[in-house]
């Protein structure tokens, strides 16, 4: 495969984007990434997004971004792989460049959640799990988290109490980034005081809905120029698993994420260990136990050690979330996956301001859509 | 860039499939061209699709399908670019083989729309247009069809009448394809006499609303077998234009359209008068005609005369819609462009049947999402 490089990044603060549209959003991004790469055209638009057509009544977006940001005639279109939207974008691009029939591809992950009621939000979000064996009996997300929650506490042993450190540590790294949605950080106190929505997950496991949009710009080797910041994208895989729960034979492995994770290395050349960071899918704080167990960070059952220990803090073993993850930073759904490259660039560009990992060498991102139904692994390599 | 090969082919026959799912239809088709194609297993799957979110509540459709079809944990995810979908997905398979990462990739196109009520389906399809500027005003696709009808006849100067060719034509191809919708033919006066719905456009110049689901194998050079009926990718492209009409400079001419064909002749080595038949997206009787111009078979204004000068017949010089084309095989908007696909290497094959154009040698399919805001182009070769 012919290496691809990523030379662009641009992000607009995840907010409630009340004045913003959905194309103003991704144009905004767009024209960051562009700007970043020092380019003024590229040759495809790959979008990611999950709910713009539920929730905006817009499809075909691949024409209204490219428009937006004005990029057309050239090619575009939207891949959905619903909360994995914006990973899966990334992985697209790069398979355009590797394809050799593109030399700058550009994907946008964008998402606008805030305009709708919760209700609408919630059903629509529904959408990303089976709709006939578990949206259409009443089984929401919050209801799959908390009930993934519970099992793993009854076969670990560990009380709810040992998923804060990831939620506090998301949150001190979210102060620290003015992208981020939440910026105040978090207390112990304030966790254990949040209501608790699918027992025993709490509100304060569950990432928030927002807006958002993030676009990076990838190249092949032929255009690279040395005035770019041009980092190498050492894998870009994807697996899925059973879209249902009931058919999976470990509620506690999230297979699809082992298999990408597992693919990702092979290809990159390199082990869990080597890795300097991991932005992490943390939409609900047991999803990011599982993700780090799932990534070889931690065998299955012990990954909810390494909050207790501050392995995941910026300072620990494996950083997790360095810019406040989606639980802190925010999670404009289909967006998500690409504002964790766009930081996990940042961080390989040494460009993380007071969240910079000294010396990160290679950065993994996992976007995750569905309760680990489609997984899109990424690693970065300076 | 690599070779690509079509190797297998299926399809579920176009019909209201009240009795089958989403997935089921989506497996059926994917098993079918695997056997076709003689393989158990793919490396990836792409799925087209464009209303099971908002008809059918379910997202993520890429792990559904693979998980229906067997194929789990291999990649898998959705492409959405409104009714270009189906051929959406073939692009993006051809483009994940020649990127060398995988050898075998399926394309699975479907669409599950008459569940639902008929206002939910115009809305949901009006997602394809520009929601703010025009759908939220109550623009939907047949009075955009009749718009760009009426200028056609206030330009060109000919009747609505002339149209007429270009029904029949897809409706005596239909006859002979037992996956068409309908099958049993139509009169010039049966077409006389259907109500006007957007005049001038008649009820008979729309494809209909139908459920189907169609899917390719493709791959790579290394591992295509002797005993595959295989026939070569020439050439993939996408092309984007303006979304809202109001922007574009004239109203006649598909820009996007005639982007992706030129790109598609300029990769393949061919020119217009080499293709054997063409597969348009008649969605629209307009839409026949205007595909026809911007893929280089007549000038602007020139391709109503194709209609009555018989040029789109089986016998004629630029046969149109070999099966029946949207209107008569029927038009399952996510599933249309794979079907394209499926029916041209059925001609290139040879198994085209009493449709058989004799001694075709390069295919052109084309596949628009919204009215030209995205369109997809593929020219397969024996």
């Amino acid at each position: 495969m012919k290496d691809v490089f990523l030379v662009g990044v641009g992000q607009v603060p995840v907010r409630e984007h009340w004045k913003l549209s959905l194309r103003e959003l991704g144009a905004r991004a767009a024209i960051a990434a562009m700007t970043d790469a020092g380019v003024d055209r590229v040759d495809a638009v790959v979008v990611g997004n999950m709910l713009g057509s539920r929730l905006g009544h817009q499809d075909n977006l691949g024409s209204v971004i490219a428009d937006a940001a004005g990029l057309l005639p050239c090619e575009a279109w939207r891949v959905e792989a619903a909360c994995a939207s914006g990973g899966l974008a990334v992985r697209a691009a790069a398979m355009a460049i590797s394809s050799g029939g593109h030399d700058t591809v550009m994907a946008v992950g964008l998402e606008k959640m805030t305009d709708a009621g919760s209700a609408e939000v919630t059903a629509a979000l529904a959408a990303a799990c089976d709709h006939e064996y578990e949206a259409a009996q009443g089984f929401t997300f919050p209801g799959i988290a908390g009930l993934v929650m519970r099992r793993y506490l009854h076969e670990v042993g560990c009380g709810p109490e040992a998923f804060a450190p990831f939620v506090l540590a998301a949150h001190e790294h979210g102060r620290r980034n003015t992208c981020a949605l939440y910026r105040k950080g978090m207390t112990l106190a304030e966790w254990q005081e949040s209501p608790k929505i699918a027992s025993p997950l709490r509100l304060l496991d569950c990432a928030p809905v927002c807006d958002g949009a993030a676009a990076v710009i990838l190249c092949s080797e032929r255009v690279v120029r040395s005035s770019q910041k041009a980092l190498r994208v050492a894998a870009s895989t994807v697996a899925c698993d059973t879209i249902d729960l009931a058919s999976r034979k470990d509620l506690l492995t999230l297979g699809g994420a082992v298999d990408s994770a597992t693919r990702a290395y092979r290809i990159a050349g390199v082990k869990s260990k080597q890795i300097s960071l991991f932005e992490a899918h943390d939409a609900f704080s047991p999803l990011a136990v599982l993700s780090l167990e799932a990534c070889g960070f931690a065998r299955r059952g012990e990954g909810i050690r390494l909050g207790a220990s501050g392995a995941i803090r910026r300072d620990g073993s494996i950083p997790l979330g360095t810019f406040g993850g989606l639980k802190a930073r925010g999670h404009p759904v289909g967006a998500s996956g690409t504002y964790q490259v766009v930081e996990a660039a940042l961080q390989l560009r040494g460009e993380a301001g007071e969240n910079q990992i000294v010396g990160a060498k290679y950065a993994l991102t996992q976007s995750i859509g569905g309760y680990g139904a489609t997984v899109v692994t990424h690693i970065l390599e300076v």
